[in-house]
């Protein structure tokens, strides 16, 4: 693991196969080189790795050396491309037109490279520090607002997991908005032309929560009875588009509230639901240019009516002003997100598909209201030729009414009309013995068509005469007339010059991983290397449609099947599923999982779940979703989970224990020396132990849950496993469980399905694939420990300059550290959110503020960064420190120092100044460093209000003019 | 060509076959929507860009519509990369193993997304603006520091086209420094082991400069007789490496200098050519890391004893200061520059390889001193054990002393043998019926090398033993024990997180067409699309050898025979040659070619070229190079040729005339009406007519140079069809010749080799053939008018701010306008370079200066720019002819006004303040945008200090102290 030697003299020859090993990949993802590494190390007191472990995590539950050594040897670069080559040939592409969901789109070149290829973008985390956010912000509210204008809806928000938990969350809201004043019932009345996968996702998730799901065919009217709510389909799974307004308002009539399931596309040639009265609009955005992926990621949308933008799950953009007086852009509501409501939580929903959601709004920007028309023209008239050919040739077609997708019934013979349209490389949709659905899209084209009639064995002569003599096949009184994206963001780059200078000036506003460390406690902010990242776009893995025959995708089946085998090595457990496309899904499905096994052992009655007080809010949020009763255990002053406590609650619910679920390392970043007598304890009582995964960054390659008794985690790929944050998502949670539980992963049979696409997000599993494939185990033992002695170097460092919160009992954290300021903003005023916006003016991101604890910032370096960037960032908190002295000392007032004056932007700068500390301190705290050694950011704006922007809810763009 | 009507409900049904077609690459490319265009034409008086064309381009030239239609109907970006990706799988990938100047090298991922593809990197030009150009050169400056450690001579230049002609360069660099003091004999020595393709080129150079070649086996030391200069290859074309030292003492000995082509890869094991006294070295620097692409671009070097400094061709990036006293980096000596030099230039080397070169820099800082060293030893230690096997095998190895390449000697099995190993996917050298070589490379594998000995009939049985038992092959004097790259850039990005963000530091500190129009006259700053980009880093055209079987590189010599075709096609001659790969290089081959044509017509002494004054300097350098006497033509006051002064210079040199030169539209910017009388009028005499291309694009489409006099052209691919500048290059300077001129193309018999490779770059050709397939020849035509359009518009705006120095009968001009500033600048004392680096506190750009005419400035709008971005610049330029005018009232004094302090850092406006005009408008003079919406990009250092960098050359990277 050393690094080559510098003198060729003295070293002994290196062998022809270890020349042939050339760089190993470790050298690359782990920042501190050897001699930094011992800096770091002498800072703490130990002279090696080795020592750390020792010091660090409990001997009861190390791993003996070797002892995952169920990975491959690592593999370099170059070998990992090779093998992932090899894969992806493995995949055969088709075209796509099954539809289900997932419609064939083309992502323009210049979205492309200038976005899902683009560390400005991917490596950015969630906008929590809005002044240096702008870029994405703006982009989810140009996502906002498509959205809003198309659904005709004026609350849209920042993009939810996908569609069929899009649809989930729509049921939720309305059982939450509606008992405001209407129907107190339990039922749910769902459309039977619902996308199937939607129907299993909603009914995974009714059940815990007691509401009553009623499947039916509406087109007789809405069942007999009482409901809280209704879903539809616009158009419907079938492709049949037929007028909602009838139904809408019967259920209005009957105290009901309506979400419609809506085709984005579509609704650029259909009247929009929120015009036809609906309440909420989902559905997903995929076809704005976003791969398939093989079923994922994809940002789904939900839009409502105002009276409702309160009750909207995830995240929501709006328009507040800086301290200047400039519009600027904040996530709004943030009060509302699970880390403060916990179990009165609404939704567990905490990452979204932020990368995605901008690909959808950067592809309408581009093509504007004009261009997106056309398209949803083109797939339009290419069913309604399609179908009138197919009826010409005699084929039943079974609905008048559609937009881009046909049924067609061919009794007995849908399965030979399917395979002969795949084997001339078309995917048709397979609906039962006797009907086959064909879905154009923006890909369709007249061969293609022609290609479909012929695996009907139909033939049109004359394709340009059939075209003009069908009509469109939308009802008449749905054609849409209201205008939609009139903002001038999408009338502004049509030409790929000015988009392109868009997405930079967009991206220069952000601070991504690739200008700053980002030491956000319990993010795990490391390098998403571009080997890692190269092959998602590569074709064969973009493009594969998540209902392709599993032969076609034998390349992408075989990485999952490894993935899944790795990941469950790693953590000592039996089985894992890819399946939950988010950390607070793997949750949800974990504990479904526990509650069926109890089930299954006539113990339904155990419905206890019990979660420390320190644990991260969606712990507590899942587990109400997943119909369980939250009791919170005390933690100790150092931490750690309160021992007494927990055994005197489990003494308490001894009965009806159902599970206890920790952190572990926990959140206060400490390795609790008593975790095995925990999990022993629960078992004693028969529950089960949910070890969140969240911080298994410091644990890969040291110790594995499922050794020291956890029968079920969720892992985050998107922090331990280096698949990018995307500016807020895409995230991936797989659930690892213990052989027990293994036949209760979602959708293998006991357990229902959690997401939309059966392996969740596969389009960025290469990512996680590629990591582990070039760490192998003793590369990923060396990023653990290095992440774990870059805390405590922090740690170290900082510990005489702000009071470090938690620690083991020898004063070691784990691969995170909490500063206390509680102290120092009592006696300053000087507060955290002071602190996190001066860091901007020093060039670097904020770590986590008030995480788990208020009046704290959460340190978490990673191993990912070398000892001069940490040392940058240690200097500026140090830096910092000594500005509190000033205003401690009443050198500055604490209404008017650079701490409170933070983030300054270049423009206030050269404005007139009236502080008692000069301009040059408030932009160069450190000293300017001439020409490009300058590591300078300028925030783009300063210090945003809040507060005005949540009672000023603005979420949707406005005019430029504005800004001024 | 017009948008689709906004409405839908007024349109008439859009055709099926339409509706597939999507949107016209055109309207992605084009800047101006159809609502501008009619502003930017109002404003000229016109109403179409037909009447603009009859407007402007002489009908004696014009066109038929039509015409030119052997382009094929324009692709869609889809279409277009479906088609390219058949071609590139039309190309057969195998391990290359031939050598001759051409190594397997891994592109590092991290370099090739960071560099490669970001147009950050490759959108930028040339760095004649130092103080927003500073990123790249900082790479360049790396770069050099590389060479000249690496070489052991201390003056390096930041890079030249390809090895064999930075061989040339060598050469005449000898010729000019020994003529100061020693031989002044016209033969220069070439060891006979020197890479085929240099010693074609070098007898290509020499003929016309009357050098006298000698080509040697200098094994049995110099041969008899007088010589100024000598050139050796260190390791030889056939792998061997031998002592230099005699060779050179006995050459200095006798007055001549001596230049050694070196790998720059064994120079990290070997003893470099600068200890051993060598005068110069030269070579490649693909193996760092630069992709084969069958041939090209790679970045050649070149590096010089202190006292040649000033006689380095090309470009040199030095050390200076800025106006605030801090170190800043500029290009150094430029006058030495053929355009003020002309026909008295040294060289007409104009563009560089920059891009390459960053890469290959990136490369070194990546690997740092250790990786280096580790990659050669990896390569020496496969070729020494492979010898070994072979000599165990009992087949003879030509040479005991070698690096990285192997040649057996097989008799009459030569064949047989590369045949063997081809079928098991590996490309050796066929030297002749007897001989193989061998390239090892940091591609070998241990596997490679087996399928070597098998294709050789050899068996191994134990590597391990014989890698044990084999001593390294390098002989003993010559291993190197100098340090090199011991800078602290070398040492300090070994992880990719600190490599990826010193990228975007570098990026972020320049300003390419990512973030403002550059609207540089005579450089058709447009648009690179990321559809013609993405194709040229797919492994299928990049990873080619240019050596591989024609069977092997099917694709990509369909894809060059097309592009000859269709470049062919639009400028009216009957063949192209791609070989060029510079626009000077082009201008080269040209002369060549009609020198070559007067003599095989017995009319030798044909060697006067006219050239109007007005020309780009390049073009008389080149006629110097091609053996021709250089008479300078009159220009009138209005830019065209003097008609009277041509009549007379044709009169006076008719019987020696060989051709003249000129550049249409001129570089005056202006249609001259009188082009066919020009040509006529030397036709006449006897003479050819060189059109140069590098105005095409203000023709492309309206008229053809072939069609309208010419004989011969070079295009600019990297101007006209979108290959995109890289910083100063890589550039393609294709030659187009009338049916009588076709033989004499470079390499096609009649005219030697200008370039290394057969095609020149061949890696970024699927640009330009990109651009045309999904431009077709009608959105040809319209981005040539559209870049009419807009100088028409910038002159009609600017006209009365700034005199229009040239213009047609009417008042108009062609794709570019001329501002005049000297009565300004007499009256006021502002200067083209204050406008110049005002324009940089406006975020912008600017024009070219004092080309073609000292005291102006040179606007190319293009056709990619929109409205918005064109009157952003005119704006400025308004703005700051406001500014000029409180200078010229006295309100500000010439020496401290915002012009004269231009560029502003943000550092220098937090300072102490005390001039005249406030920080504000320092900094935002059109004021500050608050938000994303700022268009503010910082300048890294003020007015840079031309003078102090050349007085004090500092060509390699200095410790980042030296920076405080």
């Amino acid at each position: 693991m050393s690094p080559t030697p510098t003198s060729a003299t003295t070293a002994p020859r290196e062998s022809l196969v270890s020349l042939e090993r050339g760089v190993a990949f470790v050298e690359r993802h782990v920042g501190p080189r050897e001699d930094e590494l011992a800096t770091m190390l002498a800072a703490i007191g130990l002279d090696s790795l080795d020592a750390l472990a020792d010091a660090t995590v409990p001997a009861s539950i190390r791993d003996r050396a070797g002892e995952a050594t169920g990975l491959p040897a690592p593999a370099s670069e170059q070998e990992m491309l090779a093998e992932l080559r090899a894969l992806a040939e493995r995949n055969t592409l088709t075209v796509p037109m099954i539809g289900l969901g997932y419609s064939g789109t083309v992502t323009p070149p210049v979205i492309r490279r200038h976005v899902l290829e683009n560390p400005a973008w991917y490596t950015a985390y969630t906008p929590y520090q809005p002044e240096i956010s702008q870029g994405r912000l703006e982009a989810l509210l140009t996502f906002q607002t498509a959205v809003a204008d198309l659904t005709g809806l004026p609350v849209a928000g920042a993009s939810l997991l996908d569609e069929a938990t899009a649809a989930a969350e729509a049921m939720t809201l309305l059982r939450r908005a509606g008992k405001a004043g209407t129907s107190r019932s339990p039922r749910f009345v769902v459309d039977a032309d619902t996308l199937p996968r939607t129907l299993e996702v909603l009914a995974t998730r009714a059940a815990p929560l007691g509401i009553e799901l009623v499947v039916a065919d509406l087109a007789a009217g809405l069942p007999d009875g009482e409901l809280f709510g209704v879903l539809l389909s616009y158009p419907g799974a079938s492709g049949a588009v037929s007028d909602p307004t009838a139904l809408i308002e019967a259920a209005h009539e009957r105290g009901a509230l309506v979400a419609v399931a809506a085709d984005l596309l579509a609704l650029t040639l259909l009247r929009p639901p929120g015009e036809l009265g609906a309440d909420a609009v989902l559905g997903t955005t995929q076809r704005f240019g976003v791969p398939l992926g093989f079923g994922g990621p994809h940002a789904a949308y939900l839009s409502v009516r105002q009276e409702f933008s309160r009750q909207l799950p995830g995240r929501l953009v709006g328009m507040s002003r800086d301290a200047d007086g400039h519009p600027a852009l904040r996530l709004a509501l943030q009060t509302r997100e699970q880390h403060i409501r916990r179990e009165k939580a609404t939704s567990n929903i905490c990452t979204a598909q932020v990368l995605l959601a901008v690909v959808a709004a950067c592809y309408a920007v581009h093509h504007g209201p004009d261009g997106l028309r056309r398209i949803a023209t083109r797939a339009h008239r290419m069913a309604a030729v399609l179908a009138a050919g197919l009826r010409a040739g005699g084929v039943e077609v079974v609905h008048d009414a559609f937009f881009d997708t046909v049924q067609a019934r061919v009794p007995g013979r849908a399965g030979h009309v399917v395979d002969a349209a795949h084997d001339a490389g078309i995917l048709l949709r397979r609906v039962d013995d006797d009907v086959v659905g064909i879905a154009c899209s923006e890909l369709t084209t007249v061969a293609h068509v022609e290609a479909v009639w012929a695996a009907f064995g139909v033939a049109v002569e004359d394709v340009a005469a059939l075209d003009a003599a069908t009509a469109d096949a939308l009802p008449g009184g749905l054609v849409r007339e209201s205008e939609y994206l009139t903002h001038e963001v999408f009338h502004a780059h049509r030409s790929e010059t000015s988009l392109m200078r868009w997405l930079r000036r967009l991206a220069d506003a952000d601070l991504a991983l690739d200008r700053t460390m980002i030491p956000l406690g319990s993010c795990t902010m490391k390098l998403n290397a571009t080997a890692e990242m190269e092959p998602i776009t590569w074709p064969e893995f973009a493009d594969l449609h998540p209902h392709a025959p599993a032969a076609d995708a034998a390349g992408t089946l075989e990485l999952v099947a490894q993935l899944e085998r790795w990941l469950a090595e790693l953590t000592g457990y039996a089985a894992v599923s890819l399946q939950p496309n988010a950390g607070s899904q793997g949750e949800f499905a974990g504990l479904l999982a526990i509650a069926a096994y109890h089930r299954d052992r006539g113990e339904a009655h155990r419905d206890v779940c019990l979660i420390p007080a320190s644990a991260h809010g969606t712990n507590a949020a899942s587990a109400v979703m997943a119909g369980m009763r939250v009791v919170v255990v005390a933690t100790g002053p150092g931490g750690d989970v309160d021992l007494d406590d927990l055994r005197a609650k489990i003494a308490a619910h001894r009965e009806n224990l159902a599970a206890l679920m920790i952190t572990y390392p926990s959140t206060h970043g400490v390795y609790e020396a008593a975790v095995r007598e925990v999990c022993d304890a629960v078992h004693e009582a028969g529950g089960q132990v949910y070890v969140d995964g969240a911080n298994l960054n410091a644990l890969v390659g040291l110790a594995r849950p499922g050794a020291f008794g956890g029968d079920v985690s969720h892992l985050n790929l998107h922090k331990t496993f280096c698949i990018p944050h995307g500016g807020g998502g895409p995230g991936v949670g797989p659930v690892a469980v213990a052989e027990h539980l293994a036949p209760y992963l979602p959708g293998r049979g006991k357990v229902g399905a959690v997401s939309a696409a059966e392996y969740g997000s596969p389009g960025v599993l290469p990512i996680s694939w590629a990591y582990i494939r070039m760490m192998g185990v003793d590369g990923l033992r060396r990023a653990t420990l290095t992440a774990v002695a870059a805390a405590n170097y922090v740690a170290a460092r900082l510990r005489e300059h702000y009071p470090v919160l938690y620690s083991g009992a020898d004063g070691r954290v784990a691969h995170e550290c909490i500063l206390d300021l509680r102290a120092i903003t009592k006696s300053t005023g000087v507060t955290v959110d002071d602190v996190a916006k001066r860091l901007a003016d020093y060039g670097l991101h904020a770590p986590t503020m008030s995480f788990p604890v208020a009046g704290t910032l959460m340190v978490e370096p990673t191993e990912s960064e070398d000892l001069a960037e940490i040392d940058r960032f240690v200097d500026a908190m140090i830096g910092i420190r000594g500005e509190i002295d000033r205003v401690a000392s009443g050198e500055w007032p604490v209404e008017d120092n650079p701490l409170r004056g933070a983030p300054h932007t270049a423009a206030c700068l050269t404005d007139k100044w009236d502080h008692p500390y000069p301009r040059q301190l408030a932009a160069y705290p450190t000293g300017a460093t001439p020409g490009v050694h300058d590591r300078k950011v300028w925030p783009p704006v300063r210090r945003i209000d809040g507060a005005h922007g949540d009672r000023n809810l603005v979420c949707s763009c406005q005019p430029v003019s504005a800004y001024a």
